[in-house]
Protein backbone atom coordinates (compact mmCIF):
# COMPACT_ATOMS: atom_id res chain seq x y z
CA UNK A 1 0.00 0.00 0.00
CA UNK A 2 1.09 3.41 -0.83
CA UNK A 3 2.03 5.49 2.22
CA UNK A 4 -0.79 8.51 2.39
CA UNK A 5 1.15 10.32 5.62
CA UNK A 6 5.47 10.15 5.27
CA UNK A 7 6.50 10.65 8.77
CA UNK A 8 9.80 10.05 10.80
CA UNK A 9 11.32 11.82 7.93
CA UNK A 10 15.78 12.55 7.87
CA UNK A 11 15.00 16.52 6.32
CA UNK A 12 13.21 19.12 7.63
CA UNK A 13 10.19 20.04 5.02
CA UNK A 14 8.66 23.01 3.68
CA UNK A 15 5.64 22.52 4.46
CA UNK A 16 4.54 22.60 8.22
CA UNK A 17 1.80 19.52 7.69
CA UNK A 18 -0.29 18.34 5.37
CA UNK A 19 -4.25 18.17 4.76
CA UNK A 20 -6.26 15.21 6.78
CA UNK A 21 -7.06 12.97 3.54
CA UNK A 22 -10.09 10.92 5.11
CA UNK A 23 -13.13 12.17 7.11
CA UNK A 24 -13.78 12.70 10.42
CA UNK A 25 -17.18 11.52 11.13
CA UNK A 26 -18.43 8.85 8.91
CA UNK A 27 -21.30 7.21 10.33
CA UNK A 28 -23.59 10.01 10.07
CA UNK A 29 -26.05 7.60 8.85
CA UNK A 30 -25.35 4.61 11.05
CA UNK A 31 -27.68 4.12 14.60
CA UNK A 32 -26.23 5.26 17.75
CA UNK A 33 -26.28 7.16 20.85
CA UNK A 34 -24.43 10.31 19.08
CA UNK A 35 -26.84 12.99 17.96
CA UNK A 36 -25.99 15.45 15.18
CA UNK A 37 -24.65 17.91 17.41
CA UNK A 38 -22.38 16.18 19.20
CA UNK A 39 -21.22 14.41 15.81
CA UNK A 40 -20.70 18.07 14.38
CA UNK A 41 -18.99 18.99 17.68
CA UNK A 42 -16.50 16.09 16.94
CA UNK A 43 -16.41 16.79 13.56
CA UNK A 44 -15.24 20.02 14.36
CA UNK A 45 -12.68 19.62 17.32
CA UNK A 46 -11.68 16.27 16.95
CA UNK A 47 -13.14 15.62 20.76
CA UNK A 48 -15.72 14.82 22.01
CA UNK A 49 -15.85 15.20 26.44
CA UNK A 50 -19.56 13.88 27.85
CA UNK A 51 -19.57 14.44 31.38
CA UNK A 52 -21.12 11.29 33.97
CA UNK A 53 -20.92 8.71 31.28
CA UNK A 54 -20.57 5.96 33.56
CA UNK A 55 -22.49 5.35 36.89
CA UNK A 56 -21.45 5.73 40.45
CA UNK A 57 -22.14 1.60 40.79
CA UNK A 58 -20.06 1.26 37.31
CA UNK A 59 -17.35 3.81 38.42
CA UNK A 60 -16.90 1.78 41.40
CA UNK A 61 -16.69 -1.64 40.11
CA UNK A 62 -14.06 -0.14 37.34
CA UNK A 63 -12.11 1.63 39.98
CA UNK A 64 -12.31 -1.88 42.17
CA UNK A 65 -10.35 -4.04 39.05
CA UNK A 66 -8.31 -1.60 38.21
CA UNK A 67 -7.12 -1.54 41.46
CA UNK A 68 -6.59 -5.42 42.18
CA UNK A 69 -4.93 -5.62 38.58
CA UNK A 70 -2.40 -3.13 39.54
CA UNK A 71 -1.90 -5.36 42.41
CA UNK A 72 -0.97 -8.82 40.53
CA UNK A 73 1.98 -9.80 41.09
CA UNK A 74 2.14 -11.50 37.93
CA UNK A 75 1.49 -8.52 36.06
CA UNK A 76 4.52 -6.75 37.53
CA UNK A 77 7.83 -6.51 35.03
CA UNK A 78 5.86 -7.61 32.61
CA UNK A 79 6.73 -6.39 28.31
CA UNK A 80 2.43 -5.28 29.12
CA UNK A 81 3.19 -3.40 32.02
CA UNK A 82 4.80 -0.14 32.67
CA UNK A 83 6.41 0.04 35.86
CA UNK A 84 7.98 2.69 37.75
CA UNK A 85 12.06 2.32 38.04
CA UNK A 86 12.17 2.83 41.84
CA UNK A 87 8.78 1.16 43.08
CA UNK A 88 7.94 -1.22 40.65
CA UNK A 89 4.52 -0.57 41.13
CA UNK A 90 2.41 -0.70 37.84
CA UNK A 91 1.37 2.50 36.33
CA UNK A 92 0.05 1.44 32.83
CA UNK A 93 -1.23 -2.03 31.40
CA UNK A 94 -1.91 -2.54 28.47
CA UNK A 95 -4.20 -5.45 26.65
CA UNK A 96 -6.71 -4.75 29.71
CA UNK A 97 -9.84 -6.25 27.69
CA UNK A 98 -7.59 -9.67 27.11
CA UNK A 99 -6.68 -9.70 30.97
CA UNK A 100 -9.85 -9.04 32.52
CA UNK A 101 -13.47 -9.61 31.91
CA UNK A 102 -14.53 -6.70 33.33
CA UNK A 103 -12.83 -4.63 30.81
CA UNK A 104 -13.63 -6.53 27.76
CA UNK A 105 -17.29 -5.76 29.23
CA UNK A 106 -16.23 -2.50 28.87
CA UNK A 107 -14.55 -2.27 25.81
CA UNK A 108 -17.69 -4.51 24.09
CA UNK A 109 -20.33 -2.05 25.59
CA UNK A 110 -22.73 -0.72 23.63
CA UNK A 111 -22.41 2.64 24.47
CA UNK A 112 -18.55 2.48 23.55
CA UNK A 113 -18.93 0.88 20.63
CA UNK A 114 -21.60 2.37 18.93
CA UNK A 115 -20.17 5.72 19.33
CA UNK A 116 -17.22 4.70 17.60
CA UNK A 117 -19.08 2.90 14.75
CA UNK A 118 -20.72 6.46 14.13
CA UNK A 119 -17.84 8.18 14.01
CA UNK A 120 -15.54 6.16 11.98
CA UNK A 121 -18.51 4.77 9.95
CA UNK A 122 -18.08 0.86 10.03
CA UNK A 123 -17.43 -1.91 12.28
CA UNK A 124 -14.67 -1.30 14.66
CA UNK A 125 -12.07 -3.79 16.78
CA UNK A 126 -10.03 -2.76 19.79
CA UNK A 127 -6.43 -1.89 18.81
CA UNK A 128 -5.24 -0.80 21.70
CA UNK A 129 -6.13 -0.76 25.35
CA UNK A 130 -4.91 0.16 28.72
CA UNK A 131 -4.96 1.20 32.27
CA UNK A 132 -3.40 4.27 33.36
CA UNK A 133 -2.69 5.10 36.84
CA UNK A 134 -0.67 8.39 38.26
CA UNK A 135 0.16 8.45 41.72
CA UNK A 136 -0.36 11.95 43.42
CA UNK A 137 2.90 14.27 43.20
CA UNK A 138 4.34 11.96 40.47
CA UNK A 139 3.53 10.85 36.89
CA UNK A 140 5.41 13.28 34.49
CA UNK A 141 3.62 15.09 31.30
CA UNK A 142 3.49 14.14 27.56
CA UNK A 143 4.54 16.43 25.22
CA UNK A 144 1.94 17.04 22.55
CA UNK A 145 1.84 14.17 20.00
CA UNK A 146 -0.62 12.66 17.17
CA UNK A 147 -1.27 9.04 18.35
CA UNK A 148 -2.40 7.98 14.63
CA UNK A 149 1.39 9.21 13.70
CA UNK A 150 2.64 6.25 15.93
CA UNK A 151 0.44 4.02 14.93
CA UNK A 152 1.11 4.45 11.08
CA UNK A 153 4.62 5.06 11.48
CA UNK A 154 5.06 1.83 14.12
CA UNK A 155 2.13 -0.16 13.83
CA UNK A 156 1.41 0.07 10.23
CA UNK A 157 -2.19 1.61 10.34
CA UNK A 158 -2.94 2.94 7.07
CA UNK A 159 -5.49 5.35 7.08
CA UNK A 160 -7.55 7.36 9.82
CA UNK A 161 -10.54 5.82 10.64
CA UNK A 162 -9.68 5.40 14.57
CA UNK A 163 -11.32 6.98 17.70
CA UNK A 164 -9.65 6.39 21.07
CA UNK A 165 -12.23 6.32 24.14
CA UNK A 166 -10.81 7.62 27.61
CA UNK A 167 -12.76 6.93 30.60
CA UNK A 168 -11.44 9.22 33.53
CA UNK A 169 -11.80 7.42 36.81
CA UNK A 170 -10.89 9.95 39.09
CA UNK A 171 -12.08 13.57 38.91
CA UNK A 172 -10.10 15.49 36.37
CA UNK A 173 -9.19 19.07 37.56
CA UNK A 174 -6.29 21.50 35.98
CA UNK A 175 -3.50 20.87 38.45
CA UNK A 176 -3.17 16.95 38.08
CA UNK A 177 -2.23 16.96 34.50
CA UNK A 178 -5.44 16.60 32.60
CA UNK A 179 -5.30 15.81 29.18
CA UNK A 180 -4.86 18.82 27.10
CA UNK A 181 -6.12 18.68 23.10
CA UNK A 182 -5.39 21.14 20.32
CA UNK A 183 -9.33 21.57 18.64
CA UNK A 184 -8.88 21.10 15.44
CA UNK A 185 -5.69 19.86 14.63
CA UNK A 186 -7.35 16.64 13.71
CA UNK A 187 -7.81 18.34 10.36
CA UNK A 188 -4.25 18.08 9.26
CA UNK A 189 -1.40 15.47 9.63
CA UNK A 190 1.87 17.17 11.10
CA UNK A 191 4.98 14.90 10.05
CA UNK A 192 7.54 14.20 12.47
CA UNK A 193 11.69 14.31 11.97
CA UNK A 194 14.18 11.50 12.73
CA UNK A 195 13.81 7.75 12.01
CA UNK A 196 12.64 5.07 14.38
CA UNK A 197 15.40 3.37 15.85
CA UNK A 198 14.06 -0.64 16.98
CA UNK A 199 12.31 -1.30 20.23
CA UNK A 200 11.48 2.68 20.11
CA UNK A 201 8.41 1.68 22.17
CA UNK A 202 10.75 1.40 25.28
CA UNK A 203 11.54 4.82 25.98
CA UNK A 204 8.41 6.13 24.25
CA UNK A 205 5.95 5.08 26.67
CA UNK A 206 8.18 6.51 29.26
CA UNK A 207 8.61 9.68 27.31
CA UNK A 208 8.42 10.90 24.07
CA UNK A 209 10.89 11.78 22.29
CA UNK A 210 10.43 10.43 18.57
CA UNK A 211 6.96 11.57 16.86
CA UNK A 212 7.08 14.79 18.69
CA UNK A 213 5.69 17.72 16.20
CA UNK A 214 8.00 20.39 15.30
CA UNK A 215 7.35 23.97 17.52
CA UNK A 216 6.33 25.96 14.55
CA UNK A 217 3.34 23.31 13.31
CA UNK A 218 2.37 23.17 17.30
CA UNK A 219 2.04 27.11 17.58
CA UNK A 220 0.30 27.61 14.35
CA UNK A 221 -2.59 25.40 15.18
CA UNK A 222 -2.55 26.68 18.97
CA UNK A 223 -2.43 29.80 17.32
CA UNK A 224 -5.84 29.22 15.33
CA UNK A 225 -7.77 27.59 17.72
CA UNK A 226 -6.17 27.64 21.34
CA UNK A 227 -5.20 24.65 24.22
CA UNK A 228 -8.51 22.93 25.58
CA UNK A 229 -8.34 20.57 28.71
CA UNK A 230 -12.00 19.26 29.33
CA UNK A 231 -12.10 18.81 33.12
CA UNK A 232 -14.87 17.28 35.95
CA UNK A 233 -15.89 14.43 37.71
CA UNK A 234 -14.74 11.02 37.07
CA UNK A 235 -16.90 9.11 35.20
CA UNK A 236 -16.77 10.97 32.45
CA UNK A 237 -15.86 9.58 28.57
CA UNK A 238 -13.64 11.58 26.45
CA UNK A 239 -13.80 10.52 22.97
CA UNK A 240 -10.76 12.29 20.26
CA UNK A 241 -9.68 11.61 16.88
CA UNK A 242 -6.80 9.51 16.49
CA UNK A 243 -4.89 12.12 15.27
CA UNK A 244 -6.16 15.26 17.55
CA UNK A 245 -2.63 16.72 19.24
CA UNK A 246 -2.91 15.73 22.77
CA UNK A 247 -0.43 15.72 25.49
CA UNK A 248 -0.41 16.62 29.63
CA UNK A 249 1.36 18.12 32.23
CA UNK A 250 2.86 16.86 35.49
CA UNK A 251 0.45 15.93 38.42
CA UNK A 252 1.06 18.49 41.02
CA UNK A 253 -2.19 17.90 42.85
CA UNK A 254 -2.19 14.66 45.73
CA UNK A 255 -4.85 13.03 43.72
CA UNK A 256 -3.98 10.33 41.94
CA UNK A 257 -5.17 10.52 38.13
CA UNK A 258 -6.39 7.08 36.61
CA UNK A 259 -8.35 6.26 33.20
CA UNK A 260 -8.85 3.46 31.14
CA UNK A 261 -8.41 3.74 27.91
CA UNK A 262 -9.51 2.06 24.16
CA UNK A 263 -8.76 2.59 20.55
CA UNK A 264 -11.32 1.25 18.25
CA UNK A 265 -10.41 1.18 14.76
CA UNK A 266 -12.11 0.13 11.62
CA UNK A 267 -12.20 -3.35 10.43
CA UNK A 268 -11.23 -2.45 6.87
CA UNK A 269 -8.10 -0.26 8.28
CA UNK A 270 -6.27 -3.20 10.04
CA UNK A 271 -2.73 -2.43 10.56
CA UNK A 272 -0.56 -3.67 7.57
CA UNK A 273 3.64 -3.29 7.78
CA UNK A 274 4.75 -0.19 9.51
CA UNK A 275 5.25 2.76 7.38
CA UNK A 276 7.66 4.60 9.37
CA UNK A 277 9.85 1.84 11.02
CA UNK A 278 11.44 -1.72 10.22
CA UNK A 279 9.75 -4.04 12.27
CA UNK A 280 5.93 -3.67 14.25
CA UNK A 281 5.46 -3.26 17.72
CA UNK A 282 4.51 -6.42 20.03
CA UNK A 283 0.94 -6.96 19.84
CA UNK A 284 0.15 -6.22 22.88
CA UNK A 285 0.52 -2.26 21.90
CA UNK A 286 -1.17 -3.07 18.34
CA UNK A 287 -3.61 -5.50 17.90
CA UNK A 288 -5.38 -7.56 15.09
CA UNK A 289 -8.96 -7.90 14.29
CA UNK A 290 -10.23 -10.96 16.03
CA UNK A 291 -6.56 -11.90 18.16
CA UNK A 292 -6.91 -14.01 20.87
CA UNK A 293 -4.01 -12.37 22.76
CA UNK A 294 -2.69 -14.17 26.16
CA UNK A 295 0.26 -12.93 28.24
CA UNK A 296 3.52 -14.91 27.02
CA UNK A 297 5.16 -16.23 29.30
CA UNK A 298 9.36 -15.03 30.10
CA UNK A 299 8.39 -11.51 28.61
CA UNK A 300 10.63 -9.76 31.04
CA UNK B 1 22.81 31.74 66.66
CA UNK B 2 20.05 28.62 67.64
CA UNK B 3 18.59 26.92 64.60
CA UNK B 4 14.90 27.45 64.83
CA UNK B 5 14.14 25.57 61.98
CA UNK B 6 16.10 22.39 61.52
CA UNK B 7 15.79 20.77 57.87
CA UNK B 8 18.01 18.86 55.39
CA UNK B 9 17.17 16.11 58.33
CA UNK B 10 18.72 12.50 57.64
CA UNK B 11 15.92 10.85 59.53
CA UNK B 12 12.14 11.09 59.33
CA UNK B 13 10.60 12.35 61.93
CA UNK B 14 7.32 12.12 63.64
CA UNK B 15 5.88 15.51 62.82
CA UNK B 16 5.25 16.39 59.45
CA UNK B 17 6.18 20.06 60.71
CA UNK B 18 6.73 22.45 63.00
CA UNK B 19 4.55 25.57 63.58
CA UNK B 20 5.99 28.88 62.19
CA UNK B 21 7.40 30.66 64.96
CA UNK B 22 7.53 34.37 63.66
CA UNK B 23 4.31 36.54 62.39
CA UNK B 24 3.66 36.81 58.85
CA UNK B 25 2.54 40.51 58.67
CA UNK B 26 4.50 42.83 60.77
CA UNK B 27 4.56 46.34 59.83
CA UNK B 28 0.52 46.98 60.02
CA UNK B 29 1.80 50.16 61.46
CA UNK B 30 4.11 51.48 59.05
CA UNK B 31 2.55 54.09 56.19
CA UNK B 32 2.16 52.14 52.59
CA UNK B 33 0.50 51.28 49.87
CA UNK B 34 -0.92 48.17 50.80
CA UNK B 35 -4.73 48.58 52.77
CA UNK B 36 -5.80 46.43 55.59
CA UNK B 37 -7.89 43.91 53.48
CA UNK B 38 -5.02 43.03 51.56
CA UNK B 39 -2.23 42.70 54.43
CA UNK B 40 -4.87 40.35 56.30
CA UNK B 41 -5.23 38.31 52.33
CA UNK B 42 -1.73 37.81 52.39
CA UNK B 43 -1.48 37.14 56.46
CA UNK B 44 -4.18 33.76 55.59
CA UNK B 45 -2.82 33.12 52.01
CA UNK B 46 0.81 33.66 52.41
CA UNK B 47 0.15 35.46 48.99
CA UNK B 48 -1.14 38.10 47.52
CA UNK B 49 -1.54 38.84 43.41
CA UNK B 50 -2.01 42.78 42.09
CA UNK B 51 -3.51 42.70 38.75
CA UNK B 52 -2.54 45.95 36.72
CA UNK B 53 0.63 46.57 38.77
CA UNK B 54 2.81 47.92 36.06
CA UNK B 55 1.83 50.06 32.94
CA UNK B 56 2.15 49.18 29.29
CA UNK B 57 5.25 52.08 28.90
CA UNK B 58 6.68 50.51 32.39
CA UNK B 59 5.86 46.84 30.85
CA UNK B 60 7.06 47.21 27.68
CA UNK B 61 10.54 49.19 28.90
CA UNK B 62 11.49 46.36 31.36
CA UNK B 63 10.57 43.40 28.52
CA UNK B 64 13.14 45.20 26.08
CA UNK B 65 15.47 45.36 28.59
CA UNK B 66 15.09 41.64 29.48
CA UNK B 67 15.43 40.77 25.92
CA UNK B 68 18.78 42.60 25.73
CA UNK B 69 20.40 41.35 28.92
CA UNK B 70 19.58 37.81 27.98
CA UNK B 71 21.11 38.33 24.51
CA UNK B 72 24.59 39.72 26.09
CA UNK B 73 27.38 37.37 25.07
CA UNK B 74 29.28 38.31 28.24
CA UNK B 75 26.80 37.05 30.45
CA UNK B 76 26.27 33.58 28.74
CA UNK B 77 28.06 30.80 30.24
CA UNK B 78 28.99 32.57 33.80
CA UNK B 79 27.93 31.29 37.19
CA UNK B 80 25.17 33.81 37.81
CA UNK B 81 23.43 33.15 34.37
CA UNK B 82 21.45 29.94 33.51
CA UNK B 83 21.75 28.59 30.35
CA UNK B 84 19.81 25.93 28.17
CA UNK B 85 22.17 22.67 27.63
CA UNK B 86 21.54 22.30 24.00
CA UNK B 87 20.87 25.61 22.58
CA UNK B 88 23.33 28.05 25.05
CA UNK B 89 20.50 30.32 25.39
CA UNK B 90 20.49 32.17 28.74
CA UNK B 91 16.63 31.17 30.95
CA UNK B 92 17.85 32.43 34.08
CA UNK B 93 19.99 35.48 34.95
CA UNK B 94 20.24 36.13 38.54
CA UNK B 95 21.82 39.80 40.44
CA UNK B 96 19.97 41.74 37.92
CA UNK B 97 19.68 44.92 40.23
CA UNK B 98 23.60 45.05 40.13
CA UNK B 99 23.73 44.05 36.14
CA UNK B 100 20.98 46.57 34.67
CA UNK B 101 20.00 50.30 35.62
CA UNK B 102 16.07 49.74 34.91
CA UNK B 103 16.08 46.49 37.14
CA UNK B 104 17.83 48.17 39.89
CA UNK B 105 15.30 51.11 39.78
CA UNK B 106 12.76 48.63 39.78
CA UNK B 107 13.99 46.88 42.63
CA UNK B 108 14.39 49.85 45.05
CA UNK B 109 10.83 51.34 43.65
CA UNK B 110 8.78 52.66 46.31
CA UNK B 111 5.48 50.40 45.47
CA UNK B 112 7.30 47.51 45.62
CA UNK B 113 9.77 48.24 49.08
CA UNK B 114 6.82 50.13 50.61
CA UNK B 115 4.45 47.13 50.46
CA UNK B 116 7.72 44.80 51.35
CA UNK B 117 7.95 47.39 54.59
CA UNK B 118 4.80 46.69 55.68
CA UNK B 119 4.69 43.18 55.41
CA UNK B 120 8.07 42.35 56.98
CA UNK B 121 8.10 44.73 59.53
CA UNK B 122 11.27 47.18 58.92
CA UNK B 123 13.36 48.23 56.43
CA UNK B 124 14.58 45.49 53.58
CA UNK B 125 17.35 45.06 51.41
CA UNK B 126 17.60 42.78 48.03
CA UNK B 127 18.79 39.00 49.19
CA UNK B 128 18.10 37.48 45.38
CA UNK B 129 16.63 39.04 42.31
CA UNK B 130 16.24 37.12 39.09
CA UNK B 131 14.52 37.32 35.43
CA UNK B 132 13.20 34.26 34.04
CA UNK B 133 12.63 33.71 30.47
CA UNK B 134 10.76 30.32 29.05
CA UNK B 135 10.60 29.70 25.43
CA UNK B 136 7.63 28.10 24.41
CA UNK B 137 7.01 24.48 24.78
CA UNK B 138 10.24 24.39 26.94
CA UNK B 139 10.42 25.18 30.51
CA UNK B 140 10.18 22.41 32.97
CA UNK B 141 8.09 22.86 35.75
CA UNK B 142 9.50 22.99 39.41
CA UNK B 143 8.58 20.75 42.49
CA UNK B 144 6.33 22.01 45.65
CA UNK B 145 9.04 23.35 47.59
CA UNK B 146 9.44 26.71 50.31
CA UNK B 147 11.90 29.34 49.25
CA UNK B 148 13.29 29.90 52.72
CA UNK B 149 14.15 26.16 53.52
CA UNK B 150 16.59 26.91 51.16
CA UNK B 151 17.49 30.28 52.21
CA UNK B 152 17.63 29.28 55.73
CA UNK B 153 19.62 25.65 54.89
CA UNK B 154 22.15 26.77 52.43
CA UNK B 155 22.36 30.73 52.87
CA UNK B 156 21.79 31.46 56.30
CA UNK B 157 18.69 33.07 56.63
CA UNK B 158 17.65 33.17 60.49
CA UNK B 159 14.32 33.87 60.36
CA UNK B 160 11.11 34.35 58.44
CA UNK B 161 11.62 38.04 57.78
CA UNK B 162 11.63 38.28 53.85
CA UNK B 163 8.89 38.21 51.11
CA UNK B 164 9.23 38.06 47.29
CA UNK B 165 7.60 40.04 44.46
CA UNK B 166 7.36 38.85 41.44
CA UNK B 167 6.10 40.81 38.54
CA UNK B 168 5.00 38.71 35.41
CA UNK B 169 6.04 40.21 32.12
CA UNK B 170 4.09 38.00 30.01
CA UNK B 171 0.02 37.03 30.13
CA UNK B 172 -0.04 33.74 32.19
CA UNK B 173 -2.65 31.23 31.46
CA UNK B 174 -3.25 27.63 32.89
CA UNK B 175 -1.63 25.98 29.86
CA UNK B 176 2.09 28.01 30.36
CA UNK B 177 3.35 27.01 33.64
CA UNK B 178 2.02 29.95 36.17
CA UNK B 179 3.05 29.72 39.67
CA UNK B 180 1.00 27.35 41.96
CA UNK B 181 0.86 27.87 45.36
CA UNK B 182 -0.72 26.55 48.40
CA UNK B 183 -2.69 28.77 50.77
CA UNK B 184 -1.56 28.71 54.37
CA UNK B 185 0.89 26.79 53.90
CA UNK B 186 3.26 29.25 55.00
CA UNK B 187 2.19 29.04 58.67
CA UNK B 188 3.88 26.24 59.34
CA UNK B 189 7.77 24.86 58.46
CA UNK B 190 7.60 21.77 57.05
CA UNK B 191 11.34 20.02 56.87
CA UNK B 192 13.17 18.14 54.47
CA UNK B 193 15.21 14.74 54.45
CA UNK B 194 18.75 14.20 52.82
CA UNK B 195 22.13 16.03 53.41
CA UNK B 196 22.52 18.98 51.38
CA UNK B 197 26.22 17.75 49.40
CA UNK B 198 28.77 20.77 48.73
CA UNK B 199 27.72 22.86 45.31
CA UNK B 200 24.13 21.40 45.37
CA UNK B 201 23.05 24.95 43.66
CA UNK B 202 24.34 23.68 40.36
CA UNK B 203 21.94 20.91 40.54
CA UNK B 204 19.28 22.72 42.29
CA UNK B 205 18.54 25.77 39.79
CA UNK B 206 17.71 23.02 37.09
CA UNK B 207 15.59 20.72 38.82
CA UNK B 208 14.93 20.89 42.50
CA UNK B 209 15.28 17.58 44.19
CA UNK B 210 17.06 18.45 47.99
CA UNK B 211 14.55 20.33 49.88
CA UNK B 212 11.12 19.02 48.51
CA UNK B 213 8.28 18.50 51.34
CA UNK B 214 7.32 14.91 51.94
CA UNK B 215 4.54 13.90 50.01
CA UNK B 216 2.25 13.61 53.40
CA UNK B 217 2.81 16.36 54.31
CA UNK B 218 1.81 18.28 50.62
CA UNK B 219 -1.10 15.80 50.76
CA UNK B 220 -2.43 17.81 54.57
CA UNK B 221 -1.35 21.33 53.53
CA UNK B 222 -3.74 21.07 50.31
CA UNK B 223 -6.30 18.87 51.77
CA UNK B 224 -6.82 21.99 54.09
CA UNK B 225 -6.67 24.74 51.57
CA UNK B 226 -6.12 23.54 47.82
CA UNK B 227 -3.61 25.24 44.89
CA UNK B 228 -4.29 28.40 43.27
CA UNK B 229 -2.38 29.59 40.34
CA UNK B 230 -3.26 33.47 40.01
CA UNK B 231 -3.11 34.05 36.68
CA UNK B 232 -3.80 36.94 34.45
CA UNK B 233 -2.84 39.38 32.16
CA UNK B 234 1.58 40.58 32.17
CA UNK B 235 2.30 43.49 34.79
CA UNK B 236 0.90 42.14 37.57
CA UNK B 237 2.66 41.76 41.02
CA UNK B 238 2.77 38.42 42.79
CA UNK B 239 4.03 39.44 46.71
CA UNK B 240 4.83 35.94 48.31
CA UNK B 241 6.40 35.16 51.67
CA UNK B 242 9.31 33.39 51.88
CA UNK B 243 7.42 30.35 53.46
CA UNK B 244 4.54 30.04 50.92
CA UNK B 245 5.02 26.78 48.92
CA UNK B 246 4.87 27.02 45.64
CA UNK B 247 6.17 24.71 42.15
CA UNK B 248 4.99 25.29 38.58
CA UNK B 249 4.04 22.89 35.61
CA UNK B 250 5.92 23.01 32.25
CA UNK B 251 4.92 25.12 29.46
CA UNK B 252 2.74 23.18 27.32
CA UNK B 253 1.89 26.42 25.32
CA UNK B 254 3.71 28.34 22.31
CA UNK B 255 3.59 31.46 24.86
CA UNK B 256 7.06 32.33 26.36
CA UNK B 257 6.54 33.26 29.87
CA UNK B 258 9.19 35.59 32.12
CA UNK B 259 8.93 37.23 35.23
CA UNK B 260 11.19 39.22 37.57
CA UNK B 261 11.63 38.09 40.70
CA UNK B 262 13.08 40.23 43.95
CA UNK B 263 13.56 39.42 47.17
CA UNK B 264 13.37 41.74 50.46
CA UNK B 265 14.66 40.53 53.52
CA UNK B 266 14.55 42.53 56.67
CA UNK B 267 17.96 44.30 56.93
CA UNK B 268 18.37 42.80 60.65
CA UNK B 269 17.05 39.20 59.12
CA UNK B 270 20.39 39.32 56.85
CA UNK B 271 22.36 35.62 56.63
CA UNK B 272 24.80 34.22 58.59
CA UNK B 273 26.09 30.99 58.51
CA UNK B 274 24.04 28.18 56.67
CA UNK B 275 21.98 25.96 59.05
CA UNK B 276 22.06 22.81 56.12
CA UNK B 277 25.01 22.96 54.22
CA UNK B 278 28.75 23.27 55.09
CA UNK B 279 29.48 26.44 52.94
CA UNK B 280 27.53 29.35 51.59
CA UNK B 281 26.27 29.71 48.01
CA UNK B 282 27.51 32.51 46.29
CA UNK B 283 27.00 35.77 46.25
CA UNK B 284 24.95 36.22 43.20
CA UNK B 285 22.54 33.59 44.83
CA UNK B 286 22.71 35.15 48.18
CA UNK B 287 23.28 39.13 48.37
CA UNK B 288 24.35 40.78 51.93
CA UNK B 289 23.16 44.48 52.59
CA UNK B 290 24.58 47.20 50.68
CA UNK B 291 26.91 44.39 49.32
CA UNK B 292 28.32 45.95 46.18
CA UNK B 293 28.18 42.99 43.54
CA UNK B 294 29.88 43.00 40.35
CA UNK B 295 30.31 39.84 38.17
CA UNK B 296 34.06 38.54 38.81
CA UNK B 297 36.08 37.43 35.90
CA UNK B 298 37.03 33.85 35.19
CA UNK B 299 33.80 32.10 37.15
CA UNK B 300 33.19 29.94 33.88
Amino acid sequence: KQDRYPTRLRQPQDALWQQRQEDVVKGRHLDGPLNGEQLDRFERDGFLFEPNFLGQAELDALRAELASMLDRDDFRDRDFSITEPQSHEIRSLFAVHHLSRRFAELAEDERMVGRARQIVGGDVYVHQSRINYKPGFHGKGFNWHSDFETWHAEDGMPEMHAVSASIVLTDNHHFNGPLMLIPGSHKVFVHCLGETPDDNHKQSLKQQELGVPSNDALRELIKARGIEAPTGAAGGLLLFDCNTLHGSNANMSPDPRSNAFFVYNRRDNACVQPFGARKQRPSFLAHQPDEVWTPQQGTH
